[in-house]
């Protein structure tokens, strides 16, 4: 529910701890929880759940005369999110009041002040463009050939680290204005050792292939070099040391937790490679059906899983525990 | 776009004179706006906008020397409404955050004392279900051979009015906790004279012959009498002495307006027989559709068509002034 169990004791201690329930809910008695980047399904609405419970049994302990007070959880993503979907799986019986907001997280998306508990799981790692100098011929960040920043030239890698720079700016200066002080937000996010360079990491070598396997299409003429060359994946992996730089750059944070945890996916025994290209075509789907046909999309994904099995031990060996960043502010 | 523009004047008229703005929004400066039983386009984002520019103006003339407020918009509808549909509808730029809210607005939508102010346009005449009674063999209230309360036993007539009541009380009780203290809330909905039969109207007239040609059906084993007798459309029209009675029994809202006013469409020439009945079926057709195959409504409405042409001096001699109810009340 929680992302892992793990990452559910963290967050629970971390509310018991830093959470002054009494005091946030004292004006309204209402405490207004948002999921960022929410999509559909189980996911958000059991962490939802999660937090409200941990968060009334802090009311309960913390301030036991006091009314409980009632529940807003906020559901959030991009407007084409199927918020339809979504509503239709929320449980009848809820102890919360619902509502879905449509936007991106790099703008503003609720009132100031109001938000007492925000949680951001999976979801800034998406970059909200792909940096403009990669699609640039005359740049040194031209990224030719290659659909990520992983074994790409350096400029190509600072282009996406100042993306993700600037997106994180706009999210925290949105969050710092509409975050009550006190309230808590948690960010679980994917992540990187400080200094590793992204090849490392078991995606990186998927990426890899993945580039590998559309040169072969471009040289085969099923796709242009055109079509490859202006296609990059808008997905970063932050390092601790990077968060902790843009958080305090903002200043309306304090810092209660940053580290790297192990994700929940894959980390006893072998690679389950048809399960795990078959998640990650999910997740991306809709970002290549924009760029290539479905017969094309489904010769890579096809030609991949050819390639991850032919390529089992550097997949094998490729970085995957602590690749997972957890983070915990509070709104000074 | 505030349903005529001789109701819009009326709010506007309403919200600057009664609704205290600067003190609404003194204690967050937010001020929530709600839209219940929004549907899908342009009508609900347009009042919404009409509403909010009214309130800001009145901001600026109350309390000039304030900032201000922030605006929170939530529509709501039922759970199967297209959300998605609304959302992707919202204007790009718009000085309000949005919100969309699932679920019935008999019951709970909102945390206590969260809305300043709530409009619900053509949606309270849908009554929550058909009254049970309607379907039982045994009871006097039995609408064997009808589809709604027009022409019917008295027993019928009184049988939707208390399922009007009962969905009134929920409605009002619920909002009484939702809306502050000071707050305004609009309702528009059909209405009628305090003691015409239904049969009067045009709608009355209109749905007469629906229950004609579903008899009709019935005899030609189109159907069968058993599917035509459960079937009943759930809607209602209400007095302003009922609405009076209603509100005072809840208790909690004064009322500053209840009048009937004439509905916005076809008040010039006659009635556009054609474009009529195709709005009535698309505001009915996924209740029809429940209850009949696609085949038998379309046969029903090209039927009810040219009765209508042929009945066309019954139409036009319905009653149709006067037939929508605006209420204006405050929470005490």
């Amino acid at each position: 529910r929680l992302a892992a169990d793990a990452v559910k004791e963290k967050i629970v201690d971390a509310i018991t701890r830093n959470l002054n329930v009494c005091e946030l809910s004292s004006a309204s008695n209402i405490i207004r929880l948002a999921d960022l980047g929410c999509a559909v399904g189980s996911n958000t609405i059991n962490a939802m759940q999660d937090v409200l419970e941990v968060i009334k049994n802090k009311c309960h302990s913390q301030c036991p005369s006091s009314k409980l007070p009632e529940f807003q959880v906020f559901f959030n993503d991009k407007t084409s999110n199927d918020f339809n979907t979504l509503f239709t799986s929320l449980p009848q019986q809820r102890e919360y009041y619902s509502a879905g907001v449509p936007g991106s997280f790099h703008h503003r998306l609720f009132p100031q002040s109001s938000i007492h508990f925000a949680h951001c799981s999976y979801a800034l790692h998406w970059l909200s463009k792909v940096p403009e100098e990669l699609l640039d011929e005359n740049s040194p960040a031209w990224n030719k050939g290659r659909i990520h920043y992983t074994n790409a030239a350096e400029e190509v890698v600072n282009a996406y680290a100042s993306q993700f720079a600037k997106d994180m700016e706009n999210f925290l200066n949105a969050r710092a204005e509409e975050i009550v002080s006190g309230g808590m937000m948690v960010i679980i996010m994917p992540g990187i050792p400080y200094g590793m360079p992204y090849s490392h990491l078991t995606n990186g070598v998927m990426y890899d292939l993945m580039a590998t396997i559309f040169m072969e299409l471009a040289n085969e003429q099923l796709i242009t070099e055109a079509e490859l060359d202006s296609f990059n994946l808008p997905i970063y992996s932050a390092s601790s040391e990077e968060m902790v730089k843009l958080v305090d750059k903002n200043g309306h944070f304090s810092i209660k937790t940053v580290e790297l945890t192990n994700p929940t996916s894959w980390l006893e025994g072998p690679i389950d490679i048809k399960a795990w290209t078959m998640h990650v075509r999910a997740a991306m789907e809709a970002m290549f059906s924009k760029h290539f046909r479905i017969e094309i999309i489904d010769e890579m994904f096809n030609r991949l899983i050819r390639r991850l099995f032919e390529f089992s031990d550097k997949v094998e060996s490729g970085y995957k525990e602590k690749t997972q960043l957890f983070v915990i502010l509070m709104r000074k």
